[in-house]
C-alpha cells in the first residue's frame, strides 16, 4: 500500500464547521446517527469561465480518513462550547471512527465536469455528516489550483517551462504547500518552495533576488574569486577575468556593484548562470552586465541559462533585451548559439491565489438515506441535486476522444457498453437527447476506502502525467481558454425519469381553490 | 512571557523559496554571510482599493523565530537539490540560529499605511535573507484577511454580528485556520471553524445544513420526543405539542419532513432555536415551519433566535419572511416581541479568499548593509525603497485623531515632539510639505526580538479590541469603503534629503557626448 505523506497536523476531525457537531448531536438525540446515508461531493460550475476542472485533493482526503479520530482534548473543548449537550453524546463522539465508511471517487487528476460526483461517501449518517467540511476543504482549493495550473499550461504551450513562485502570497504555510503541490499536479514543472520539494519530491528552482544584487557594493566584496574552468584544468581569478571580458563586450558604463553581484553569483553557480537584471536599469546595466558575465563563463566552458525580468513592461523589455543580445559583436555572437529566449515563466500571486476565481464551489449533498433517495429542491434549477446512488461513465468516440459523461443509477442494468447504442439525456431539458455508440467505456468511480484504504492514490508525478495525457486527448473545444464549448454531462434515461418523478413528487402541484 | 500557540508544524526554515538558499550559498562563498544587514518589510498599496490596512501575523512571526532551526533531514534534502555546493555551507546552515537577529515591528493590529515598515529586521545578511519568504508568507495573508474583515465590519455597522463561515473554501486546513483567526482580529464576532475555536479561543457558532433537513423523512424519525419546559416543570411530547401549535399558526400545508427536522433540532437545542429555511421552499414551507416550531417553543418558555437564509435573493426573501412574520394572528404576534430581524451575517467565500483582491503585496527590501544605506532603484517611482534604518511616528491632532505618519532616520535628533512644529514631506513631490504641531506623538515601532523574544504580542481578543478602537478613532474619510481619502505618509526633512541625495548618486546624469 502506498504511503501518503502528511502535509499538515491540523487535519483533525475539528477541521470542521460547528454545525456539523450540532447536527451530529441532533441526529444522536433522534437516534438517527447510524442511519445509512449516502452523500455526493460535486461542483455545479467549472471555474475561471472554463469548461473543465482538474480533480485534486484525493491524496489528502485518504490521509484524513486514516487519521480520523476525536481525541480527549477535542472532546474537552467541545464540551465547553456545547454545554447543554448530554455526556452520552461526547462518549459517542470519542468512540467514532470511519470503519463503516465507504468512499468512492474519480481518480486523482481526472479532468472532470459539473454534476459528476468527485466523491461519494456512504456510512453512518452522523459520521459522514462530520466528513463534509474537511472533505470540501481538502478538495475545493486543490482542484481549483490544479485547474488554474492546467490553464497556465494550456496558455503557455508545451515548450515553456512553468515555475510556481507563490509561497509568499499564499494563505499561510499550508496554503503555500497546497499551491505548490497542486500546481505541479496541474502541469507546472517546478516550484520555488523548498518545503514542498522536500515533502513531495517536486523539483525546486531559484536564483537570486534584488536584495542579493544590492547587497554587493564593489568588487572587493568578493573574497574568493578563484574559478576553475568547466573541465577543471585551468584556474582563473574570475573577477579579473570578467573585467577583461568586459573590455571585449564593451559594456563599461554599467553599474559596478551589480556586476560584482553577478560575478559573486556566477562563482557559486558557474553552470546554468541566470541573472535578475532589473535592480538598477534593465537595458543600460542589467542585461549588459549579464552578457559580460555570461561571455566570461562561456570562455571557461560554462553555459549560461539567461536573464530574469521581474518588473516593468516584460514584453517590451524582453524584446529590447534580445536586441542588445543581437548586436553583432564577435563576443556576443558566440552566445547566440545558446538560444537566449525567454522560455521560462515564473508565476506567483495570480497562480496561487487563483485571482480570476479564488474558490471552487464544491458542495456535499445527501442523496439517499436508509435506501430512500433524497433531493434538495431549489427554485434555481442548477441547484437541484440528483438523488440516489449513481455511477459515472465516460464514453469515447471512434477517435478515442471522450464524447460525454453519463450518470447511471447504481446497480442498474441500463449501463453503457462498447459498440451498443446508449440513450443519454440532458438532466433538465426534456428534448435534449443524445444516442452514443461508444468505442470505449470508462467507469469513472472506484472504491478507495471500505472501512480501510482499498486502492492506492498514484504519486504526484504519475497524477501530473495523467493530467497532461488527458489535456492532449480531450477535444480542444472544451479546453479553449476564452470561448470553450460545454462538455456534455448526461443522465441515463432511467435516471432521468427517476429524478423527474421524485422532483414532481416533492413539489406537489398548486391546488386551485 | 506570553506563550504563543503553534498553528502549524510546517513553519520550518524550509517554508522558503529556493533562491534564498542559493543566495545564502553565494553570500557564504563571498564571505558576506555575516555582514550586518537591515531589511524593511512593507507594502506599497493598500488592498481592496482602500486607504488602510490592518497589520496581522506578528504572533506567527515571533513563533517562527522561536522555532527557526534547520534539522539534519532538511540539510540532507538540500544537499540533493544543490549538489555542487560545498559541505562547509551545509555545516554552516545546520549551525544557524536567530540569536543575532533583532526584529522591530509595529504593534499587532495597528491600522497601517503604505511605505511604513511593518517589520524591520537586522542581523547577519544570510540569516535575515533566509527570513524573507517565511515573514512575507506569515504577514501577507493575515494582514489582507484582517483588513478584509475590518472592511466587512465597517460595512455592516456595530449592531450586526459577523460570523466567518469560510472553512470549506480556504486554501487548505491552515488557510482556514488563518482565515478564522485574522477575521476575528479584524472585527468578526465568531467563526464556524471548530479547530480555530479550540486553538485560539475564538467563539464558534453553528446550526444545521440542508442535509440535516433532508435527512428527516417524517415525524417517526424522532425517537425521543420528550421536552421539558424552560423551567423544568412540565414535560411534553414535543412532536404532538408542535402539531397542536401548528393548528394555531395555521401553517398546515408545509413540508412535513422539514417540520420534523426542525422539531428534531429544537429538541436538541430548545434555547436559541435557529432554522435554515430554504431546503424546500423558503416562503411556502421553511418560514412557516420555523414559526410553528418557534411558537411551540415559546409556549414552553424558550426564546428562538431566528431563521437562516442561504440561497436565493436574500434581500427580497428576508423582506417577504418578515411579512409572513407580520401576519397579525395572535400566535405569531407574541413572537414579534422577540424581534425577528436578520441581524447576523455569515460570510464565507468572499471573506476568506479575499475575492476582491486575493493577495497583499508586501515586500522585503535590503535598506542597509554594514552601516551603508542601500536603495533599489526603479523606473516606477512607487517602487523605490527608502534607504537606511528608520523609525515611524504617528502624529495626532487636537481632537486626538491621527493626522499623519512620518518616517525619521533612526538615531536622528530631528524627531517630532508634542507641541512642537515638525516639517513633514511627501517622499516624492518636492513641493508637498506639511507642518504639524502634534498633540500626541506615538512611536510605531518597538523591539520584539533581540536574540530572544523581548516583548509580548497581546492576545487575539486584545488585538481585536485594539483594531476596533482604532477604527473608531481614525478620521472616517480614510476608512471610507468606496471613496477613501489617502492618509499622509511622510518623511522628515532630513530623511527626504537623504533619500533624494542617494537616489541621484545612484542614477548618474546622462553624459552628453
Amino acid at each position: 500500500m502506498l504511503k501518503i505523506k502528511t502535509t499538515n497536523s491540523l487535519v483533525t476531525p475539528l477541521l470542521t464547521d460547528k454545525y456539523q457537531l450540532t447536527m451530529a448531536y441532533a441526529y444522536w438525540k433522534s437516534e438517527k446517527q447510524n442511519q445509512d446515508a449516502v452523500f455526493d461531493l460535486f461542483f455545479r460550475k467549472n471555474p475561471f469561465k472554463g469548461e473543465f476542472t482538474v480533480f485534486g485533493g484525493l491524496d489528502e482526503v485518504i490521509k484524513f480518513l486514516h487519521n480520523f479520530k476525536f481525541q480527549q482534548d477535542d472532546i474537552d473543548y467541545l464540551k465547553t462550547t456545547m454545554p447543554n449537550c448530554e455526556q452520552g453524546f461526547f462518549d459517542y463522539l470519542l468512540s467514532l471512527d470511519v470503519s463503516k465508511v465507504k468512499l468512492f471517487a474519480i481518480d486523482h487528476g481526472t479532468i472532470c465536469f459539473p454534476k459528476i460526483p468527485l466523491v461519494r461517501v456512504q456510512g453512518p449518517l452522523a459520521v459522514v455528516q462530520l466528513l463534509e467540511t474537511p472533505l470540501l476543504n481538502l478538495i475545493n482549493y486543490p482542484s481549483l489550483m490544479a485547474t488554474n495550473a492546467a490553464r497556465f499550461k494550456l496558455a503557455s504551450g508545451p515548450k515553456v517551462t512553468l515555475l510556481e513562485f507563490g509561497c509568499r502570497r499564499a494563505q499561510g504555510p499550508d496554503g503555500a504547500i497546497s499551491a505548490s503541490k497542486y500546481s505541479f499536479v496541474g502541469g507546472f514543472d517546478a516550484t520555488s518552495h523548498v518545503e514542498a520539494g522536500k515533502l513531495f519530491g517536486i523539483p525546486i528552482q531559484g536564483t537570486h533576488a534584488h536584495s542579493f544584487v544590492s547587497s554587493y557594493m564593489d568588487f572587493s566584496d568578493i573574497k574568493n574569486p578563484t574559478l576553475k574552468d568547466s573541465k577543471g584544468e585551468k584556474e582563473v581569478n574570475f573577477v579579473e577575468f570578467t573585467l577583461e571580458a568586459r573590455k571585449e563586450t564593451g559594456y563599461l558604463n554599467t553599474n559596478d556593484s551589480e556586476l560584482a553581484a553577478f560575478i559573486g553569483y556566477a562563482l557559486s553557480f558557474p553552470d546554468g548562470f541566470l541573472a535578475l537584471v532589473d535592480t538598477y536599469d534593465t537595458l543600460l546595466s542589467g542585461v549588459p552586465n549579464f552578457l559580460t558575465v555570461a561571455y566570461s563563463l562561456h570562455k571557461l566552458g560554462y553555459k549560461s541559462v539567461g536573464i530574469r525580468l521581474d518588473s516593468g513592461d516584460l514584453a517590451e523589455l524582453s524584446k529590447q533585451s534580445r536586441k542588445i543580445n543581437d548586436i553583432n559583436e564577435p563576443a556576443i555572437h558566440k552566445l547566440n548559439a545558446n538560444n537566449h529566449e525567454i522560455n521560462v515563466f515564473g508565476i506567483g500571486t495570480h497562480l496561487v491565489t487563483c485571482q480570476a476565481q479564488p474558490a471552487l464551489g464544491c458542495v456535499f449533498k445527501l442523496v439517499e438515506i436508509d435506501g430512500v433517495p433524497r433531493i434538495k429542491l431549489s427554485n434555481e434549477l442548477i441547484k437541484i441535486t440528483i438523488p440516489g446512488k449513481k455511477e459515472a461513465y465516460r464514453l469515447f468516440g471512434k477517435d478515442n476522444q471522450p464524447l460525454l459523461d453519463v450518470l447511471v443509477k447504481t446497480d442498474s442494468e441500463q449501463i453503457p457498453k462498447v459498440g451498443e447504442r446508449f440513450l443519454c439525456r440532458d438532466p433538465a431539458i426534456e428534448s435534449k437527447r443524445m444516442v452514443v455508440t461508444p468505442s470505449k467505456v470508462v467507469p469513472l468511480h472506484s472504491c478507495y476506502w471500505d472501512g480501510k484504504q482499498v486502492k492506492d492514490v498514484p504519486s504526484l508525478a504519475e497524477t501530473r502525467k495523467f493530467v497532461l495525457q488527458q489535456l492532449e486527448n480531450i477535444n480542444p473545444v472544451h479546453l479553449d481558454l476564452l470561448k470553450p464549448k460545454q462538455y456534455p454531462v448526461t443522465l441515463s434515461d432511467e435516471l432521468y425519469h427517476f429524478l423527474h418523478d421524485l422532483w414532481l413528487k416533492e413539489q406537489p402541484p398548486i391546488e386551485l381553490k
